[in-house]
């Protein structure tokens, strides 16, 4: 049977860290469905339709990845979408609690769909999209944060 | 003398967690107050009365719980209401950080007032307010984290 | 009913923090045994009876607490006392994950104990049996850290 | 490419945790190679050859589950089986920084063993060897911590 | 070379935890400078200015200590101000993983600027401003978690 | 005042994250000194003056950096030797709450002696000198992580 994951994240924006867990995990599953959240109560720093475009960009040559924004729960996404294992990296102890009880009331609701883990590399485990955003909003250069061919002014 | 233990929280809403450690501690306390905090700052989901309400309803053949809503500080409640002891569930190591630094402030405000803590069980160790907000917020079924005899749709 | 908890622990040796948690946890319960592990294979720095005679010297004006060495599992020791309670203190992050383990397998294992946490206060949380035994064993002054009427010379 | 994951440890028991996180990952792997390690310096509970009989008497009905054991390191140890993946399964906080430091040194020796980490549920979070192990030397009854059809005493 | 630090903080309000890093670091550093946040889009409780001219009241005496305000970047902020070191204080593993991140990031972009990270003193362990503000907002009697001769009256 | 700090540890064997911490902490002391404990019940991979041999080697170009192994308690080694400072790395939060309970009790014992820490550069955050003891034992390529300049084969 075909595997498939979600990758599921706000991507507010999507860095480094976030590509390199999707490459790494490219080998383990038959296709990736990169899932772009959109909560709509919550202000991002980019827009939803432009977090997909640049994450669309990233991997325009990989056929198997692809990317498209969702507003139901995670786990219901992934049944729309058939997918059977949710995909999410790990950087640090307090990433792991809030991971392990979304993905525990995932299970819970649907038990079909398997969470999985990789580690982020070490260079990358400082990375967050909150702190590239904040650098971002302060006018800084995050671009050794982002994704090599991507040049964040060009979705703002 | 009486034990009384005041359970304080938001409950936004009520989980079974939450019902789970009220019910274990029925037999180390004479009394339980189940305080339902008004940060009148913060929008909610449920509205404070019909938190108080749902909690009433959960509790309603225990004559030895009460459920009241309340604005004042955490230990000025429990000093208003005679209440000796603090009374909260740990589920995380992330939980306990952050209980552990209410915990120690409140006996430097007021060393009389002890705070207690019971554990979880590892069922409902994933189950938060938030994590069940969320799922009531996108129209999943968030029945098996809220307590038997509640429907929550009699709240909203 | 009478409320008695056990308060176990290898004790080697009994700590301020220790003590302040058994003078904390006196208005909680009618009585409080505490239990010196025996565990046979590991070597400690006081002999067992030795931390049996010091704890007992502590706490010599309590009539409500007793002191007695057992070699059983916790929970058996629990129920062979007639105990529906096991007292632990929690210091840290760390602290909680294992007594967490602990505690909910011992749960499983005897549902009737109920396991109660009190917090360290802060002045004490640095304090623990390994780093106290650590100073003696290197000949240094531990003695702001043992109860104030303790000399630890009378037990070596 | 077959897919194929070594899940590795001490097994000192193996207990109903690792019996979950092996029969989860049977989907998301062709192959999956339980290798017990023989850490010779260290005294264990059970002697290696009734760790790895007691794994394969549960697994016996699994064609895709073999057993083994292993002196050499653990990324060694995969590359020798031609095993693109290590397996692990992640309990709590604690565990996952030690989980961390393992993968991310076990990655910078060979880029090519990806490390993938399932989540233990809920109800076997507590459970670990050494506490199971502690039951079994007490004397206690670890039956409800072991996979089903495994009676200990056939093992020591 | 004279070695200065920058302290920096949102310092809503500025707690006796905040002085007492400050004041052990002064013999480690000819210099520090304490930098006030202004995270524009984030209501504070004290204004900025107020918060400048609190800490200025604490530290009037102490003339290798200043106060400003920024809105840059906090690396910006200390090239701008030609000091080579960001001076932390360490309360909780939640406050390390958070700061880790920070200071690592930080690193990444400038290099010259090392963090520096001092732990706080037991007895303001639980003591940190989103709690100090709760109290003050709720009436409460803060005095003891602020620096001694600040009356909190005179800055709101 | 000359500024003085120890870097104490077991360093068994010494690694590429020990002399970073060193090498980055060149630029706020005057002078580093580099204690070796010699726990004397431990039974170390490699002996003391082994260990203490390779550390100077490593820093042999370094004249403010000096090397020497004690037997006494941290604390007191310091005092012997006029440091004013105790200097740690940190890598992660289990790190973090080991180190907070010596440095808090070492500071309770010699309020004079500071504790200052630094953090572990991200690639070097998952080494520590258990994993790459445990890598030599099994005798694996742990050159990558030890000082560029050594080869461990002499110091066996």
């Amino acid at each position: 049977m075909k595997k498939t994951a979600v990758f599921p994240g706000t991507f507010d924006p999507f860095t480094v860290g976030h590509e390199s867990i999707v490459l790494r995990a490219l080998k383990l599953f038959d296709s990736i469905i990169i899932g772009v959240g959109q909560n709509t109560g919550k202000k991002t720093y980019l827009p939803v339709n432009q977090r997909v475009k640049l994450i669309k960009d990233v991997f325009k040559d990989f056929p198997q990845i692809s990317v498209t924004s969702y507003e139901v729960l995670t786990v219901d996404f992934c049944v729309n979408m058939n997918a059977g294992y949710l995909l999410r990296g790990l950087r640090t102890a307090a990433d792991f609690e809030y991971e392990r009880a979304i993905a525990q009331v995932n299970k819970a609701m649907k038990p079909d769909v398997e969470s999985v883990f990789l580690l982020t590399a070490p260079e990358y485990t400082p990375i967050n999209s909150t702190i590239v955003r904040d650098i971002l909003i302060h006018g800084g250069d995050a671009s050794k944060f982002l994704p090599k061919k991507i040049d964040i002014r060009n979705y703002l």
